[in-house]
């Protein structure tokens, strides 16, 4: 049984561009698991590519390989990097786009001649070794001529470090984690809106205080009382712990987007009465 | 080889829920094969799910998995269900979404503590026993939570009356059977508009009366004369036999939809001069 | 480990349509490794569907199974053929859909009662043999009524020849090939608009004369200075060559088909100063 590789990018579904990588991954390693995570990140979006491989990555297999192609700078000095977890391998332009993995760690400076990564630390690999790579590589699509075949490369068990060298530290984006004022109300702001039309917010369940009934949620000039368990308690503009356990505001049979004109970045308040 | 197992849900592609149910699924059973049938059912729509499953579920290997998410009362009363016919199985919530498998079999009662289940008959499991969930049930996102999890370990071998208690029917929804009148005249509806706008209806093949080259079909006041054998071989609104035997209105090179600005449910009269 | 079996369609991805075929081969080949190229091909876009594939077949492991149904003619006189070449085997309507592979190759006639095709030469085989075909063929749909049971027996090792007759050629499109005027001056035209926006044309790499950044682009009354190595080379309007080696206009962080108002067919010249 081969190992999954799941793959992330903003190519969209209207052109070749994943297909070209998936044909080059089974040319290495015919009995790869190919899984498609999202294709229609908004182009060039490395934040919500970060928050949509955040919330679905620790349910695959352990030592799944992810690949993450949202890459406004191929071709230019950004570093194409391997970044080994205790429980997985995640191959991305090094630009932010693995934030929330990242964020779970802190990376071991690693001596890369020393092939074989201690998989109870996470370290990093800046790709530089491009005799793993295709013969041809084209300045504008990383995805297919590096990090396709060398994602095949690690899945058939070559070492991180073989692929290249060191590198002590990755790039995170500007933390998302929400802001708690002296009065206890919680500041945060809408990080995704789903295909349902659902907000969900950067604020996490363990974020709230005890008394999740009583509180106050404020976005966009309306106030919603309480959070309720699942979509169907309320006919109304809700609040709930979404399935990734981020708070999440809905609208049952209707989309909380279009009622709130509310779009990602926006502010959400979560006070007591 | 691994059991096929086919994902039908109203999630969309630009989220991460359907890979998350994947990536719960290679977890239990590294070997299923996963299909995707459709990820765009309009939100919550159950009876345009039921529709896409049922033209399509009987063209994949018998003993296939069919997991279909469509569950607008995810985390209420609602009661997710195996349905094991002797072809296949079906995984859903309760909620009519499996109607047009139903309607070909008589759901036997069975004694639940009898863990295998005949193959010759149709049977309905309530799924109640928690152990085969993951950890943690959120109660926004069962597909993830409780059938990705339930239709692996089902994919592994263990029987479907270990996974809860039998039921004696399941929800099916009003039929969508077209009438006859006294005269003749078949009156059905509009079921579903596919991609290139052909208006697939809900008479079937075997409604019509044998000389299908006479009959008249009525549609938003147009009125088609006939019924021909291929797309091409009308330049004009025609009517034929689609591929899975319904009667379908085409405009060749052009979206018969747009033309006759018909919609899901709209009256559809088949009649002779 | 099996045979790569590869679909690309028109069907899009709201019906079952892809679904279906998928069922079909696994029925029949349990093993097959299929991959989705590109289900969005527009409606009965035969050029488009031509071009997506000559972009990407080479990137898939030798022998690999190419199906592309994009069939305005289903049901009528027009041949569904294998074309059997060194590298693949393609399966489709003999409609100009292969129009990019066939150019590679001469066909070469070859004797159809010996049926196993040599390999080192492409050939062309008119499917008419009805027994590897589903039992009832829907005149709709032929790609799951012939091209899925074939490619799936085809990845079993049945001989192309055991499937029908031999023919001499294919359907070419006229040739998109650039023209090269008495000045110099090389008249191309857009050949497809990708998911970013950016233009890709007809003229390759090689047409192009040595002196690259002294080149005039000229397209749709814009005029663009020289050729850049990669997208963020530019922060204005810019022609690279993309990564499947055709010259492409692209504007960084932004689309360059909402800013020239191009689209597919429109002309492109390239001239010098």
């Amino acid at each position: 049984m081969g190992t999954v590789i799941t793959l992330t990018t903003d190519f969209g579904t209207s052109d070749a561009y994943v297909a070209a990588m998936k044909g080059v991954i089974l040319g290495i390693n015919p009995e790869a698991r190919l899984v498609d995570i999202c294709h229609t990140i908004e182009p060039q979006n490395i934040a919500q590519a970060a928050y949509i491989l955040g919330t679905v990555y620790e349910f695959f297999p352990r030592r799944s390989i992810h690949v993450v192609v949202v890459d406004p700078g191929v071709g230019t000095g950004r570093k194409p990097v391997i970044l080994r977890t205790p429980e997985a391998d995640f191959m991305a332009p090094d630009n932010g786009v693995l934030s929330y993995v990242i964020e779970k760690y802190s990376i071991q400076p690693v001596d890369s001649r020393q092939a074989k990564l201690d998989t109870t630390k996470a370290a990093a690999i800046h790709l530089t070794e491009s005799k793993f790579w295709l013969e041809e590589v084209r300045p504008t699509f990383h995805g297919r001529d590096i990090f396709a075949p060398v994602a095949a490369h690690l899945s058939l068990g070559t070492q991180p470090g073989e692929f290249g060298e060191a590198v002590d530290s990755l790039v995170v984006l500007p933390s998302l984690k929400p802001r708690r004022e002296s009065d206890g109300t919680i500041m945060g702001q809408v990080l995704h809106i789903d295909r349902f039309g659902n907000l969900i917010t950067s604020i996490k369940e363990s974020d709230l205080p005890g008394n999740t009934e009583e509180l106050i949620i404020d976005i966009n000039g309306r106030q919603i009382n309480g959070i309720v368990k699942t979509y169907a308690d309320s006919g109304d503009l809700c609040a709930l712990i979404g399935s990734s356990g981020y708070l999440e505001i809905a609208l049952p049979d209707g989309s909380a987007a279009d009622i709130t004109g509310a779009s990602a970045g926006d502010a959400v308040r979560v006070r007591t009465p």
